[in-house]
């Protein structure tokens, strides 16, 4: 096992990867930002090193940097978190070489679905199924010629991207020049590369995602699907699992995933994105090879602790769960919880947080980097806190979530948060029956 | 189902049931001492009302005040909480005659089980051992007779004792004249009753105790047992749950709890106390007809909501739930934080909360009423925060509660807590491999 793990990241997964390290009796480094340098994960941390000033690039995304850390540290792991350089196969390369393991999935499971057009490549060969789409597009030209064949509307997206980032719904010829343009601005701000493919835009649909585990060694397991169908602007706010699915779409898709991760042999913590459309039908959309912001649903069903099982593939053990062994229990929902003006169009709100109180009892867990007295750095993504309840139905965890989000107190000058929002999905109708398609808040909220 | 609750508690236990309450969409009153009126559960309910001054005999223990309360705000039931009034069978009794529903046993049942001498016929009469012993003593005379009988050491019990309070170790017939007069009045003071019996004392033993759940009607299920041998002067610091008892020894202990509960036709939740010697024989000890600290414990190894159970029992619905859909995963530990300096005897803290940080993540819960700029009031019981955790094993739970603990941060102008103990338990090495029996504290914590 490890002696020493490097973080590189920030925030909620921080603490969340410092914290199954110390469980498992592993010293942690947190490598930070200037602007992060009285962050709780750092507080918390064994040894902290800064890595440079806060935009990402000169930091969390600095290459150089972060091994230069791990080395100095004698860290022989790097733990990327999500978002930053998680899914970055240049990383994970380069930590291969100076010998220092990389947890997460190995360069090349990255290399192949990295990308849009990768994945749709090899869930074509693993006999899953895709939205009808495109490669990499070469030119603007390419792509009207190819959405005139698909029909309209079609989405023009990052093959880079990941997290709804650099996305465009196009309706017709006419919008796509400047639609492609945009993107591709956005896919090379976002994610350093503007290559752009283009699917069929299903307008109704659930995101249901299949959390998978891989040893690299051929074995994968499914620890059961999320539907994480509550979004606004491509950006997910509440997940839940298990999904509402009929039981024999819902094994289906488990199935396919599973199929996907075992034909590239995947290795660690991983996550299959799928379309389910109001038909059953479903479509692969993409993998993330990360553990994610909602793995903590999963978690609370399952009673697994995936970080941990991270580690523990990473440095070699294997990975002794059939999928037999996997119980899911209950239903769990998670809310994220942003440092957002929800009044004002979700505008961001950075400030210090003097009073804070989270909810406790049964059932709720709270995944949070905040504390009382800590500043919300203007740099970074939003997300301040994850509150997570889990319940014998999705009747109960509904009531339970309403109850903990109505105990939460996170207040300072200037400071708000989406809890009102979340406060108001409980008690829609639509919610609670479960009639929820991933636009839910742009026609739903009124209900 | 009831529209209104009154809470007639304070602390934790009080929140505890404000937070099921509100889950189920009753509404809460919260009866209050003047010492309590800054207190969580006040501030979160949505009634408060004040039922007098800090003395629990004029307060907590004050049934016309309790009663007027719940009349005058229209409250249609009544939970006791723990301790004060929950075994009380004549407040259980006056809300019956004022057509409030007590959330908790019939009096019948409190009357059968509340003394300890009515506990040990019971156990009698339904077949299950207990440590040879009395009923209730007349004189110090039958006293030393019994105590030669049995032959020394003893224990001198308050029969309507509760929580280990009132007991005395007698050794001799020379120290018997002494520990009678001081336990019978610890008896009167605590439960207004100096009645006293007496039992072999069983020096070295592990408290286990069994989970029960009846309608009333007949139906009884166990939720597991819990350990809960680490105490100090009969309190208990730490539990735990399942039992680390060889499995058939489990179920056999398992069987006596819920054949004593059919037998008096046990209604709502309770438990069933046992002393393991280590040679694996057990003997009844007492029933606690009422909702325990512990409780978590079993609830984050079952999934259930206990306090939900049992107001759902005493609104009349039935026990839908079958031995065989009780499901036990994992491993849970509860540390009790009390507001005590260890370092200095365990002498109780009271003063203002000004920091204060619980810890979140995977398998942790935390239950207390504790919020920053509370003052700790000097009156009540010490306890002020819960912190349980589950995990799949019981090493991982040991790990994840030193990590929980390493996080907590309860901290103003001479407030101390117990939190250090608990670090110095969770790396003891007996405690670690599970070798702990009730003396653990007094002689096992500088191994």
């Amino acid at each position: 096992m490890f002696n020493k793990i490097l973080i590189a990241n920030r925030g909620e997964i921080a603490l969340r990867v410092l914290r199954a390290a110390r469980e498992m009796g592993i010293k942690v480094v947190v490598a930070h930002s200037e602007a992060d340098s009285q962050s709780l994960p750092v507080l918390l941390a064994d040894e902290a090193i800064c890595i440079g000033a806060p935009p990402s690039a000169q930091s969390y995304l600095n290459i150089p940097n972060l091994l230069s850390a791990a080395i100095i540290s004698g860290a022989d792991a790097i733990h990327p978190g999500y978002g930053f350089l998680a899914e970055n196969p240049q990383f994970a390369e380069m930590c291969r070489e100076y010998g220092i393991v990389f947890i997460g999935p190995t360069p090349e499971n990255m290399y192949s679905l990295g990308s849009k057009a990768g994945g749709r490549e090899i869930a074509a060969k693993s006999n899953v199924p895709t939205v009808p789409g495109t490669g990499v597009l070469e030119s603007v030209e390419e792509a009207v010629a190819a959405a005139e064949k698909i029909g309209y509307p079609v989405l023009l997206k990052a093959s880079a991207g990941g997290g709804g980032r650099g996305q465009k719904v196009v309706r017709s010829s006419d919008e796509m020049r400047t639609a492609f343009v945009q993107a591709q601005q956005e896919a090379q701000n976002y994610f350093g590369d503007p290559a752009l493919i283009l699917e069929k835009f299903v307008e109704l649909f659930r995101h249901v995602e299949v959390q998978v585990m891989g040893d690299g060694k051929g074995h994968v397991i499914h620890i059961g699907e999320r539907d994480c169908s509550i979004q606004r602007r491509n950006q997910k706010l509440i997940e839940e699992a298990p999904s509402r699915l009929p039981e024999e779409l819902r094994q289906e898709i488990l199935a396919a995933g599973v199929r996907l991760a075992k034909y590239v042999n995947y290795q660690g913590a991983g996550t299959l994105e799928f379309i389910v459309d109001p038909e059953g039908n479903f479509y692969f959309m993409e993998m993330n090879t990360r553990i994610q912001v909602e793995h903590c649903v999963s978690e609370m069903i399952s009673g697994l602790d995936f970080v941990k099982m991270q580690i523990r593939i990473a440095a070699g053990e294997p990975l002794d769960l059939q999928q037999e062994d996997v119980e899911l229990n209950g239903h769990a929902i998670e809310c994220r919880i942003n440092a957002e003006d929800y009044e004002k169009d979700f505008r961001p709100s950075i400030g210090k947080v003097e009073t804070l109180h989270f909810p406790g009892g049964p059932g709720v867990r709270v995944d949070s980097h905040l504390y009382a007295g800590y500043s919300i750095p203007p740099h970074y993504d939003s997300l301040v806190a994850k509150l997570i309840v889990h319940a014998p139905t999705r009747e109960e965890a509904i009531d339970r979530m309403k109850r903990a989000l109505g105990e939460t107190v996170i207040e300072g000058p200037g400071v708000k948060t989406t809890v009102p929002f979340h406060l108001r999905v409980m008690d829609n109708a639509f919610y609670r029956r479960g009639a929820i398609f991933t636009n839910f808040v742009t026609t739903r909220m009124n209900d």
